[in-house]
């Protein structure tokens, strides 16, 4: 740790991200079942926005794609506010347009969506106790991304609550992504609607985890893996 | 409107509600999906806080039963949060235990609730691109309540998005109400999230069409009816 503190002392990190455009997800997405109900998820966007920040800090050109959160947007960000999966991925489209080196998808976005949106709020109908509710599958936005070759490096998120590497592991091979960032949303001392995080960051060779951490300080961390990772495997 | 600010100035209606205990609902109710997914609805709660303050400005002691918000609790009021329709049906009836004399639903109440909440996160199966989510009828709360005769004054609320006044007038009469607040949802101008309401209220004989207003003016037109409404309406 002293020497980690002195190396971090003796590297001039500002601005060595300058020239760089990342595009991060964050949030929650909201699929409407009818004007007035949705579904959502717990994800409060903390790790997302200090992402943002962090990458921002030190130089980069961020554009943070949003789902519907409580936060104040980070200086010096473009934010591009969406509600659904479908408009996400439109708005990470639009921002990979003008050249993007380093995707990071930290948003929690819904699988599934609802098929038939009802125009109007639907109505309880008494003598039925029970109704389905047909859902769809929503577009894979890191996957469909890393496909279309959207940006240089890919850095996706698992949240998972159970066997957790292993689901990770997983994700990062169907995916086609470089680096991916693991944390078990089961515990509640961690990850969701909460300040500290703890998380195990994997490439395809290596695998990092550092100390739990407020989101912020475990941002700069996850960015400087990111950054270490782009140096040393140039594309 | 001069008659009025005159009649207002000089009818002192401080503590009139002294003795009267109220409880009020407030926001949208969240279904669980699985342990990070859920599904809920625009509802702020800013409409049954601002009538929460009201009643309390006039000296009842008010129970403000809450679903999820960003909202601080008013002055003098005692709050219990809750997340499903479930939890708020039984924190409802433990404030109804101490007698209640008005209960007020203005709570944005989920009509379903998924039927087999999962335990683990639901995994996406490639393989499948739809899937069905099997919703049960939550219980009615406030036709509940009035059925057990949990108060002695029942007022609802309609939030449509079409015919509001025939919607109104089935609810006022099926529920066993005495007193239902309808407003047209489908206006973005007023309603849900917006800080602006008009609504009509209506029992069974009569019909008030307050002003559109601040839903803190609002509610201190509401809570004059409703008191109006047992004056001359004693139970």
């Amino acid at each position: 740790a002293i020497f980690e503190a002195i190396e971090t002392y003796f590297t001039p990190k500002i601005n060595d991200l300058e020239g760089q455009h990342w595009i991060i997800t964050a949030g929650p997405t909201m699929e409407a079942i009818d004007p007035v109900r949705f579904i959502s998820n717990h994800s409060s966007g903390k790790m997302g926005y200090a992402l943002a920040s962090a990458a921002a800090e030190r130089g980069a050109a961020v554009t943070l794609v949003s789902g519907p959160t409580n936060l104040p947007t980070p200086q010096g960000i473009k934010r591009v506010d969406i509600k659904s999966a479908q408009e996400m991925l439109y708005a990470c489209r639009v921002a990979a347009a003008e050249q993007a080196d380093v995707f990071v998808g930290a948003a929690a976005i819904a699988d599934f969506r609802v098929k038939d949106v009802a125009t109007q709020k639907m109505k309880k109908q008494s003598d039925e106790n029970e109704m389905q509710l047909t859902l769809v599958k929503n577009p894979d936005i890191i996957a469909t991304l890393s496909t279309e070759d959207a940006a240089k490096y890919f850095v996706g998120f698992a949240a998972e609550t159970q066997d957790v590497i292993a689901y990770a592991k997983g994700k990062l091979e169907r995916k086609g992504l470089d680096l991916i960032i693991a944390n078990d949303v089961s515990r509640s001392d961690i990850g969701f609607n909460n300040d500290q995080n703890q998380v195990v960051v994997l490439s395809k060779k290596s695998q990092w985890t550092p100390e739990k951490a407020s989101k912020t300080e475990l941002a700069k961390h996850l960015v400087d893996i990111i950054q270490t990772y782009q140096v040393n495997q140039p594309k």
